[in-house]
C-alpha cells in the first residue's frame, strides 16, 4: 500500500502557464493608459482595486476585468473612452479562450503518477473559468477527481479530507503557492511539495515554512516528483 | 426506508429572491441610460448580451455587470460617462452584498424535511457568488451535502449521483427552472418537483413536461412539499 492516499495539485503555474496571462494583460492595460500615467503607477492601482475587489469579485478573469475598468476610470478621472473600454473587455474575453499551455514535464509526470495515486486536481479561482481550462488543457482524464474551491485554507483542507475518508497524514498536495497549497496543508499535518514558478501573483507570496519543518518538501520543476515519491515512499 | 435517498434544491428563485435583484438592477441600467434609448430597447440589448456573454462569462453578477458595461458603451455610442460607469460596477458589488430574502415557507420547510431526508443543496452559477449566498442565507445547516455547478444537464445531473452512489430512481430534485432543474432530471430517470416562481429568467423558460409525465409533478410553493413526500412515499 503506498504512503499517500491521495496526491492533489493545484492548476494555475503549478501544471499551467497563468502568472503569465495577468502580465500580458497588465501590461497592455498600461498601453492603454500610457498618456495618463506611468506603468508603475498604472499597475500599483491596479493591483490595488484587485486586492480590495477580492473579498467582493473573488479571484479569476471577470474580477480582473472589473478592477481594470474601476482603476481606468479612476486614473482617467472619467476620461477613459467607449472604445477604450471595450477593448478592456475583449481583453478579458480574450484570457478565457487562450490556448492553455502545460508547463514543462506535467504531462508526462502526470502520466505517470496516475498510475499508482489516487490524484485529483485542486484549484481555487472561478467554477466556469477552471472548468473551462481543465477541460482546454487535456489533462481531465488523469484526474480521478476534480475540486475547485473558492479559497485554500486549513479548514477546507480539512473538510475536504473528511469528505474523501483521507487522513492528512495520508495527503499531499503539490503547488506553487506558499499560501495556499502549502501552508495550510502543513497547518492540518499533511504533506506539501512547494515548486516555485518564476511568476507567482503577489498576493499569494508568503514566508517559506522553517527549515526541517516535517511534511515540507521544495522541488525545481513537476518532472522531479515521482523520483521523491519513491523516496518518501521507501525512505 | 425512505423510497427516496437524496433530496436536492435549487437555490436562486427556489429558496430565496434571486431574479428580483437582477430585475433591479435593470432597472436601474435603463434608467441611466434614459436619456439615450427606450426602457425597451435597452433591456433587449442588455439580454441580447448576456446571452451573448454566457459562454465566454459563465453565469453570475460579474458576468452580468460586465454585459452591462458592454451594452451601455454600446447604446451611448462610447459616450458612457466614467461617473456612470462607476455607477454599474458599484451596482454590481451592491448585488452581491443584499440581504438573501428567503421566500415564504422555505426555513420550516427545510427544518421539518432535513429530520427524515438526505438533503443537497444543489445550485448554478458562480462559485464565490454562490458561497456567499449560502452563508448569508442562515440555510448551509440544513444541508447534508452543498453542490455548485456551473451547468445543469443531463450528464451533470448523471455524474453527480455516481459520485453520490445514489441511484436515479432514487434522487428527487426541487427547483424553479423547467430547463436546468426539472428536464434534464426527468431525462435520467429521476423524479423533479416545479415550483414556479413568479420571476424567472428569460433563458431559464422550456416548455413543461407533457402531462402525465412519469416523476414530474408541480407545487404552488415549497410548503407544499412535505405533504407531497408524504403521499409519494405512502401511495
Amino acid at each position: 500500500m503506498s504512503r499517500f492516499e491521495l496526491l492533489a495539485f493545484d492548476a494555475d503555474d503549478t501544471l499551467w502557464q497563468n502568472e503569465r496571462l495577468y502580465l500580458e494583460a497588465q501590461a497592455k492595460f498600461a498601453g492603454l493608459l500610457a498618456r495618463y500615467h506611468s506603468p508603475e503607477r498604472i499597475r500599483e492601482r491596479l493591483y490595488r482595486a484587485e486586492t480590495r475587489n477580492l473579498e467582493h469579485f473573488g479571484y479569476g478573469v471577470k474580477a480582473f476585468a472589473l478592477s481594470m475598468i474601476e482603476t481606468a476610470v479612476e486614473l482617467t478621472e472619467g476620461r477613459i473612452s467607449g472604445q477604450d473600454l471595450q477593448t478592456l473587455v475583449d481583453l478579458a474575453r480574450g484570457m478565457l479562450h487562450v490556448r492553455v499551455e502545460l508547463l514543462e514535464g506535467v504531462l508526462e509526470t502526470l502520466d505517470l503518477l496516475k498510475k499508482r495515486f489516487s490524484l485529483m486536481l485542486l484549484t481555487k479561482g472561478d467554477l466556469f473559468e477552471q472548468e473551462n481550462k481543465i477541460a482546454r488543457s487535456g489533462l481531465a482524464g488523469c484526474f480521478r477527481y476534480i475540486e475547485i474551491v473558492s479559497q485554500k485554507t486549513a479548514p477546507v483542507y480539512q473538510s475536504l479530507l473528511e469528505r474523501y475518508s483521507v487522513s492528512p497524514g495520508r495527503f499531499l498536495m503539490v503547488g506553487n503557492s506558499l499560501r495556499s497549497d502549502i501552508l495550510p496543508v502543513l497547518e492540518i499535518g499533511g504533506h506539501a511539495v512547494y515548486i516555485p514558478h518564476e511568476l507567482t501573483w503577489q498576493h499569494e507570496h508568503a514566508d517559506p515554512p522553517p527549515a526541517g519543518q516535517s511534511g515540507y518538501y521544495q522541488l525545481a520543476h513537476v518532472g522531479l516528483l515521482p523520483a521523491l515519491l519513491e523516496q518518501m515512499e521507501t525512505g
